[in-house]
């Protein structure tokens, strides 16, 4: 995502980098330097830039930037831990804390990292804080479970398919835009209406990377088309393509056949015609708060979802 | 620790186990088998029984049940990536998740047993419960990724082993405590006397047990001698002794060598003197609450460990 999705909130992260950077002080001198760099090469702070929009409208308090970099942190957790499990060496062009330091340290630095941002949580003056970030951490780390456990079953199904995508990326989605709203003392409708923007979001964003494994080459995404496939794991196009066309498709990507060659016209077609269908329900779900300052900010991820898959489309 | 440390508890012990198992159906169906695998399998439940213990007097209440629960859960969460990162395949006598679910999901699963405690904790009507969990968990895992770089480093301090198992033992010991008494509804003395108390419990119980990696063997124990020499890791004997005779000693261990061919006798009765005096200060530390019910229990697990001790100490 570009950073022009940024446009407008400057303030915002820029009091979010410095706040994120100060939390270094709160870890033993061992751990700090392993702080300092998953945080030197900032990805696309969706989830904080999620909690932002949520909550714009006038300038960003302490408890809206401390509610972004928590949610931040706690994403921050899972890649770390997702990079041990993947035996990732870098990500966003850094070397990762599992090459730097190794699987054993890198494990309990995200530990570490998701306790902070739950202690960060506990300072707010309600449990509610606590409440939403514990409950989305869960969800996320119960979805990789289920999606593990998933690996190399071709009978999944297509709810199970997506239960497990709206557990590991939309719950999280979901719980920055409440944080965010939350933080920013909107009413409950806003707070309802940003939730269920953030979930269906998430949804269509899971889709869209999903399709891009499969549609994207190596020159475009810098990775291998189908490594889903190739590590067991279903995604919304091959599990249509089975119930259309039974599981050979599963066999022939698993072994490096070439999914435009595998999955059918109306295969793509209703693939995109599902993820279109969630960033509408995200946009409707803003209906109710048109006039407040969030829908500005939101519907920009939506419209630049919605070019992406545009943009990825005729590849199928 | 025999279950007799558990007498006069029996109500709450039973809530106890009776509320961990219900925690299952929070889960996705794919991961409750692990919930349920963890918790058949229960080790001495010395973190509940502190919380216990720190709250005790009259029945046990919902809220101190579900206390004493969300500390085991977390100890429960560091000990399912501990077998991980240790490659351990069975603890309390079954396999570990590790061994029964893969490396891959079950640091998942430590993941989101860590974050369901943490759910549990913000049904707290204040976030001061979160805050105790959360800031005990970072220190946990801190102490260990602290532990985990100074292997192999032979130049550690005395004040550094110190830091580290306060970190990695004493903090959750320590939070226990806490919690129990302030879930009690006890008075601010009365928790900070506890939690002094679980502090240098658990600065004495990390010193007892690095102590029994060095004295007793196998038939004893059920473990191999010296374990931690042989993985880099240098414990208050080995340091006392580095100090007195220098590293000569840590090479001999480090290949094997008996401890107590190594290690002098003044050097065995400097580390059961420093043991001792963590007891001592433990008990201290209940002065101020002298007539409450709380040191009636707590004061048997400072004698439990005075045993405990006694009985190592001649074989040094």
């Amino acid at each position: 995502m570009p950073t022009t999705l940024h446009a407008g909130l400057d303030a915002h992260f820029g009091a979010l980098e410095a706040f994120l950077r100060e939390q270094e002080a709160a870890f033993e001198p061992e751990v700090r330097p392993m702080v300092r760099e998953v945080l030197a090469h900032p990805g696309k702070r969706l989830r904080p830039l999620l909690a932002f929009a949520s909550g714009a409208g006038g300038t960003p308090t302490l408890a809206l930037i401390r509610g972004a970099a928590i949610v931040e942190l706690v994403h921050l957790a899972t890649l770390v831990h997702d990079d041990v499990l993947d035996g990732a060496d870098t990500r966003h062009g850094a070397d990762t804390p599992n090459q730097t330091h190794g699987a054993h340290a890198a494990v309990l630095f995200g530990d570490a990292l998701f306790a902070h941002a739950l202690m960060l949580a506990a300072e707010y003056t309600t449990p509610e804080l606590c409440r939403i970030v514990a409950r989305a951490s869960r969800e996320v780390c119960s979805g990789e479970v289920c999606q593990t456990f998933s690996r190399g079953n071709d009978g999944i199904s297509l709810d199970d398919y997506y239960r497990h995508i709206r557990l590991k990326t939309a719950e999280l989605f979901e719980g920055a835009c409440r944080v965010g709203a939350l933080l920013a003392e909107r009413p409950a409708g806003h707070i309802e209406a940003c939730a269920r923007f953030g979930r269906h979001l998430g949804i269509a964003y899971q889709i869209y990377d999903d399709l891009v494994d499969l549609l994207q080459d190596d020159t475009k995404a810098g990775k291998t088309l189908g490594t889903d496939a190739a590590s067991g794991k279903l995604t919304l196009p091959m599990l249509l393509e089975r119930d259309r066309s039974g599981p050979g498709v599963l066999v022939a990507l698993r072994r490096g056949d070439e999914p435009r060659a595998c999955i059918s016209a109306e295969t793509w077609r209703e693939s995109f015609r599902r993820l279109d269908a969630e960033i509408a329900s995200a946009e409707q779900a803003l209906r109710p708060i048109e006039g407040s300052p969030s829908p500005f900010f939101l519907l920009r991820l939506t419209a630049f979802l919605r070019e992406a898959a545009a943009r990825l489309a005729p590849q199928a």
